[in-house]
């Protein structure tokens, strides 16, 4: 026992003592924390970090709008000139959609802002406002990384459905989009419908996903309307998003891609506006440039998304990435890619717009100590940018192609660290501590073990580490040497033995697989049912 | 080849061609660059992040003052009380000095600033001033991290001259503080001196280390003015600063270390006023109150220094540390350490006084994925913040318990990481590519590969790991999945098989083991000389 739970045994009341004594409060000790108390948790204030200053941004504003009035974007599809003309933007004989200045800065002070992304259950929803920060998964990794066997293997349609529910009970990741794509369904309209089916039975939290093609979006509307318990309840409380890589950089309309947005603006599915340029190949190899490209790539796209329905919740999702310049290959573990998101997050706090960007991503392929850096630096650089949502921060490696459920463990104890990093310093009367300071100085015991206020901020000021270690090296040597990817591999088994989220009642999914009869590939054995 | 190197190759001019062509232009892209064209370097001005305002600090220093004014400090050995009444302190018949407001407000006035720590190579010198970052090692580990058994043994002699001559050679690690104690040196004369020899042998890089007692440094001093060929050239460039813990949290000084402190004030080395408190231990729990302790502290000792000699070059050490409160344990990878270090530069900020502070210490016993989280969070967020002197940054584990050569190696990759985040974004005209974008889009071949702009700016603007792998799980697969620690292993052993600095040359090694023959424990046969 700490000597703070010592003395706090020692100094308990009276009652507590004939109530129970020791063990009661050691119990409720143990209890978890209400929400409101706990030293962290999603929507913290970010923003104490950024790296362009005011006329930076400025000037990062104004290179914007002049390129999306003298470049504009190429391969619009014909309802996307329609809507977009509709709007006053003009489409030229080269074949390309320019923006008009005025039109851009009226979109973005009518576009939606402050909105509540939604989860099944509401006490995941997540109020995208102001610098108010959260993390989650996000990708399309191919692999899945076998921690113990060391290598890579396809991903599938089981292993999203594991992730959603590993993600489920992890208290630092508030969100799920889909990290993986399901290798073991080659059909597009099978692996787009199946992939969302194991997102929304995995986890009640938020969830992103995306569809390959337009027709692909009917299918999946019916599934989630029939979850929400009609269309209705899915439109007031819409808890699915729809990340759609709208442009392929730089400056081109990816026509698949605007034919899903188009289905999901009118079937009422939040968009994530995603431009992934990579700087060096698809973007400019100046930060500042990959930073204007991304921030003119997705107002555009926010035009587009205004053009169709004014205020349709749209997330600014400006994801510029870095090439290795050596080699071409992405680097999403790099210090370029940290300060490419974080420069992100200060453009939609300049739009005052609903950010999204990426970190958290290694180039390592393993957990190892090369993917604790980069995720660590990448992951608290775009939280202290206050940075509203943060895809990719846990579970990615190898720079987006492979996902780790081990890591994902692990990564919410380095979240939860980054989420008290962007908690920041509570400086008041009481904070500062003259009182305490003298006490113990010229009265007290000449240390603050057991003090009052030590007492107090134990559990609600400092964050503890779940599967981290922390034991000194004689504590260490006698327990084994515990390895932390031993602990994460035993707890991956122990959740995924045990938790089977039960919030779709039984009765609905009985009728989305009497309705997608054949369609939807997950069994009842592998999802506990 | 990359395509952008190619794309070089493709436009060589003539007169290269005649010259040497491809290899010749191939060794010059190899070659080092010139250090002011590096992407990172030492010295690069932070301070984009700060978790406090204005206020906050405004607040600190108010608490500070009233606590100097009114709790004052204990313990303080005759010389000190006599150095400090000498500039209005005032001492009570409860053995306590106090600091009136106006004489810390006047010393930190006077207190010197702007100075450079010098290396015994001018290539390594550090100017101490505004923002600007270095980072180094320090700490008084008492094991050895044994990577290939997984085990701590005790730290030797040869360790620290082993982890000297490593660091000689890491680019991105700017000083040296001895992080262990030789274990294998129990009298505290011998290990002082020892410990000093081996340092200032094994790198021609600044520094620092301590003295259990007053009397240890004269010999020490010997020493120094031998290598520097003489006591004037010593004190115009001091290459060795003192580690001084001068307090004993709280409030109290440290005898023997005032001792020490003012024999190497007379002697001419800086000073680093190190004030070492553990929140909820020796500190206050509350955060800011762990920092209005620090301050207060260092404060003190900065008087008592310009008491003694008036502008003599002192380090603003403010390093509190946490603990575990349900254990009691120093946690040095923690969030509220990394938060600890930051408030402590902006501290030091808020006074202009050459600051320098913890971070990069790991709880994690070995170099995993917890140790590179928790370093590369605390290490990134110290650069950010604007520290001058990122102390522990590399190679620490265990909460300073045990210091590991391989870290070392791959942490001066993540700290050139760190650094390349410290350095930010450039925002100009040519940075914010309207140009380049323009052509792209309307005239170019639609991406960016081999453009002007990324052949320039390959070298420049982007890091490169030195060990960290950027494999493709492909590639990583068919290179027999390469292990970042073998790869440390590795280059650990190819350094110590290959570096012998001769910055001191051999005739005054021979002139200070014939002066302290029987002292000196490094035997020339482990030194390769």
């Amino acid at each position: 026992m700490s000597m703070a739970a010592e003395k706090q045994d020692l100094q308990g009341d009276s009652r507590s003592r004939r109530s129970g004594g020791r063990e009661a409060r050691r119990a409720m000790r143990a209890a978890p924390l209400a929400d409101d108390i706990r030293p962290v948790r999603a929507g913290l204030e970010g923003g104490r970090y950024g790296p362009l200053s005011q006329n930076d941004r400025e000037r990062i504003h104004e290179a914007v709008l002049t390129l999306l009035e003298t470049v504009g974007f190429a391969n619009a599809i014909p309802s996307c000139i329609e809507a977009l003309i509709g709007v006053g933007a003009s489409y030229s004989d080269d074949g390309r959609i320019r923006f008009p200045r005025a039109l851009v800065l009226d979109t973005i002070k009518k576009a939606a802002r402050n909105f509540t992304l939604h989860g099944q259950d509401p006490k995941h929803d997540m109020l995208i406002q102001g610098k108010r920060v959260h993390y989650g998964t996000a990708g399309a990794a191919v692999h899945l990384v076998d921690v113990e066997k060391r290598e890579y293997r396809e991903s599938l349609l089981q292993d999203i459905y594991d992730a959603a529910r590993i993600v489920d009970g992890l208290d630092n990741i508030h969100f799920f989009q889909r990290p993986m794509v399901p290798r073991d369904i080659p059909d597009p309209l099978e692996m787009d419908f199946n992939t969302l089916y194991a997102c929304v039975m995995g986890t009640s939290k938020h969830v992103g996903t995306s569809f390959t093609v337009r027709e692909n979006v009917k299918p999946a509307l019916e599934m989630l309307y029939a979850i929400a318990g009609g269309e209705e309840n899915f439109r007031a409380r819409p808890f699915v998003s729809n990340s759609n890589c709208f442009v392929v950089p730089p400056m081109k309309f990816a026509e698949d891609a605007c034919g899903v947005l188009e289905a999901c603006v009118e079937g009422g599915i939040p968009i994530l506006l995603l431009s992934a340029g990579q700087a060096g190949a698809t973007a400019p190899a100046a930060i500042a440039g990959a930073v204007v490209q991304a921030v003119a790539e997705v107002l555009a796209g926010l035009v587009y998304v205004n053009a169709l329905k004014p205020g349709h919740p749209a997330i600014f999702g400006t994801w510029p990435f870095v090439s290795d310049l050596r080699t071409g290959a992405m680097s999403g573990g790099s210090a370029e890619q940290a300060l490419l998101t974080a420069a992100c997050a200060q453009m939609a706090q300049f739009y005052d717009l609903p950010g999204g960007s990426a970190a958290g991503m290694a180039d390592s392929k393993l957990p190892d100590i090369q993917s604790g850096f980069e995720k660590g630096i990448t992951d608290v650089m775009a939280g202290l940018s206050g940075l509203n949502l943060i895809y990719e921060s846990a579970g990615m490696h190898a720079s987006l192609l492979g996902f780790c459920l081990e890591s994902l463990i692990i990564d919410n104890d380095m979240i939860g660290q980054c989420l008290r990093c962007v908690r920041g310093i509570e400086v008041t009367d009481e904070a500062l501590s003259i009182d305490t300071i003298t006490e113990v100085c010229l009265n007290g015991p000449g240390h603050y073990l057991g003090n009052d206020q030590t007492l107090k901020l134990m559990q609600t000021e400092y964050f503890y580490p779940a599967i981290g270690d922390r034991f000194s090296p004689k504590e260490w040597n006698e327990r084994g040497k515990p390895d932390i990817l031993q602990r994460a591999i035993a707890e991956k088994k122990r959740i995924l033995a045990e938790r089977f989220p039960h919030h779709v009642p039984r009765a609905i999914d009985d009728r989305l697989r009497q309705r997608f009869d054949g369609l939807i590939h997950l069994t009842r054995a592998n999802m506990g049912g």
